[in-house]
């Protein structure tokens, strides 16, 4: 089974300052993702995903590092995004450090018991990313009184924004997951 | 009404680099778009999103311009994102020459008349916007048959990823489009 | 591309009553709107449908004009029909006053943003249109509760019963609207 | 249990013409259909909407009686529509001289058995009543192969599209059919 | 016309328990049900469906046994299940003295007029039936509004519960109802 | 959180002939699968529920033990049971003896790659599963063209049905699966 269906292009032969900035997030799990093999193909495009992943996942203030990811976890959910899914649920066990959250994310994004807070970032992003046309003031006014910030909001939409490219870019290179993802963070406990 | 949920950035208020790409912009069809004076509250997601939409639209291999902008219409349609649609509808008119296409494509992306060719492009474009969940191996199939190749199928699927971000962007803003968009592009006869 | 599936009866060619009929529709707008020559070849059938529309659209009580064409714009829209979208859009935009209306209303009927008044008519008229089998007393009681009388509540009704079949029609016949009808009323500033 | 949302007109309080026409049919059925009495608090839009009907439904040529009962039959099932399924139910069981036909229709229009004129009519039928936007060529190719002229498709296109509107006006008035369709034609046997 | 896709075992093909069992509904009804005809090809499965029948639809507590075929009703229609609905619904007309009722929740079990009480285990199963993935507290609350116990909601779930798999064998099968079933308890009055 | 909705009966409160038989279960397990603990509030239903369960899963003819649950899986993910996806998951894991296939089929069951048999056993489930009113003779054809047996079609279609109950009735008691299904049979390279 073939991991991408445009085929991958390996570290060596991506540009140099890629190069480097995937090195470097191989050097810290151990291998490099997919994703980033899959999208090395266009070295233009990936270097702008990388770069507006990094502005809206690596940004200081807003949501916790846990609740991008839950943002991640329940949009990729609902597009049925196996690469997203498999990648940033390992990402969302570490981030926070609940070994059965992500598949409880990605089995039912719309049902799965969370806190207030939880739960209102996650029917914010499930709205946006699956019927973008009905969403409006209700939903807003929905995330306010839940006590999100209009910062807040806008992490919460942004997110939503990038994965809804993120999902629809894997499911067009049937992109599969590193094997490596499936177990990572399991071991918590 | 406003003209964007979270308020609008000015070009003054946006760091020099940016200033001068959007001004160039601004310099070109004589106002700036409201898409960035939404997202100029935020740089670094602007600046990002700016080098995606470069390296995907004014790419110079693959898809026309014109049929960059159809699949950027036709998705937007099916995710009824008015200011994509206006905006960008005012463009495909540009880009096309055909000063009634883009109300075509928005009426009803599935059914407008289009050549074999624009056909399959938009067919692949809209699987991808709306049910990602089910596109596989017979989209990719249909393209191929219609005579796109990988590199084309690639530039549809990825434009239909970024304007699935684009559109939620739009939605999240309550983006109205500038009345200049209305009326750009209906005079070619 | 023909302007119909099925074909077109020209002026001429229609029974005499409706020959006049119509021929008063074409001197004041200037051409003969191609719904009327697709339905010219069941003259019956042209002359009913004709009775029936002008029995709602031109109703001296109720909603007012504008109003009336709001409710047809949005529910061609919710049904992705070109023909009515572009005819009654048109329409809309002389009746309203307002050149941006009808496209914003075309884009998203449903997040339009409008005031309490034409929200409600909308809402109305977009639950009849697309979920019939759900429509019931929710729907009645926000009608009322926006202001909405009875007599209103027929009129929203009605109108969108009437244009449910219209745009039936024109999808059967892929009909295409007159050329003339993208650009009037755009130039009212 | 309110007959009518907006209440009831009875057969005296009609303009002459209507209680003519609407007695004639009192007397062949032996009541008058709640629909007539629903309507007739507008007398002008019950005179057109018994004239476009007769013209579609009393049509001498084209699709046979029970088939155009079939139609209305089918897509008001698919509208879910109590009135029209009941009213024209008996209707149809009486046309087809099937007493248990109607309830098959009614059950599930998509898989109900039928020959394969009766097969396509239906189909032809439901993807106009329910997905009017996707409607196109493949739908009209399909009705052809299956031997089904123009003029019949026209036929089942129109049909579809009167009900389109009549199921509407049922659920607009929370309709009840009259006690006495229930019964009618199931003792064929 | 098949009554069921794969086939058909007599009473007398039967191991003895199920030929007594079966047996004892035939002498009650006069006919042996189709669905116990075609579910005889697997004695085990059909002896572990009676059981399971039973134990919820035989139960003396909790909802009345027209409750419990309005339930198998209500469901039976919106899985659009030939079978389940003609079946049933004759059970429904003799159980709730109502010769009209399963006419009116067949043909729209969303808008159906009941009582508060069966509206509230109407709505109940309908979520549970057609929308698993978003049922959840605010379904459970709102039953509990109306009154119904844990016990009764519990009944409500499991007998939607039940029949999710009748429809689903049934729709299998392409099981026709016994011809018996379209007239019973019609002439009630 | 609590596991179930409705309180969990321990084994020493369930009839003798339900302690032993679930007790067996566990002693294989190590742990009392949440389902049985939760059904036991009412013993009937829990013994036909399990009868009904061993009739389909353990019969030695037909599907093999892996297809079983591939079809659970794949039917519970489209219904996005957590608990049917999170404990059967594992199952599948271990009589597919692949760690990964569970989170593949979890993720998105209309895509996952599978060889022609599994993909049709898949796409039979997934159709009866959720569009039930759309099953029809091109499902059948289409698993016949596969190469299934009439026999082998019925075992997929009844376990789709047992599970499309089990499915509502986890979503009804908002049943939380064991800890300890989420870690068994990843460890198996």
């Amino acid at each position: 089974m073939a991991e991408s269906r445009f085929g991958m292009t390996e570290l060596d032969d991506l540009p140099e300052d890629l190069r480097e900035r995937i090195g470097e997030i191989a050097r810290k799990s151990g291998f490099v993702p997919n994703i980033f093999r899959a999208l090395g193909r266009r070295p233009a495009e990936l270097r702008a995903f990388l770069d507006y992943h990094d502005a809206l996942m690596d940004r200081p203030e807003g949501l916790t590092k846990a609740e991008r990811e839950l943002v991640v976890v329940a949009t990729s959910a609902a597009n049925n995004c196996l690469y997203c899914i498999v990648a940033h649920g390992a990402i969302l066990r570490i981030r926070s450090k609940d070994p059965h959250l992500s598949d409880q994310v990605a089995a039912n994004p719309w049902q799965v018991r969370l806190d207030e807070r939880g739960r209102a970032i996650t029917d914010l992003a499930l709205a946006l990313a699956r019927t973008p046309e009905r969403f409006g003031d209700a939903d807003i006014s929905a995330a306010r009184s839940a006590g999100l910030t209009d910062d807040e909001i806008w992490d919460v939409g942004a997110i939503t924004a990038l994965f809804a490219a993120s999902n629809r870019l894997a499911h067009l290179f049937a992109l599969q997951p590193n094997p490596e993802f499936y177990l990572m963070g399991r071991d918590l406990a």
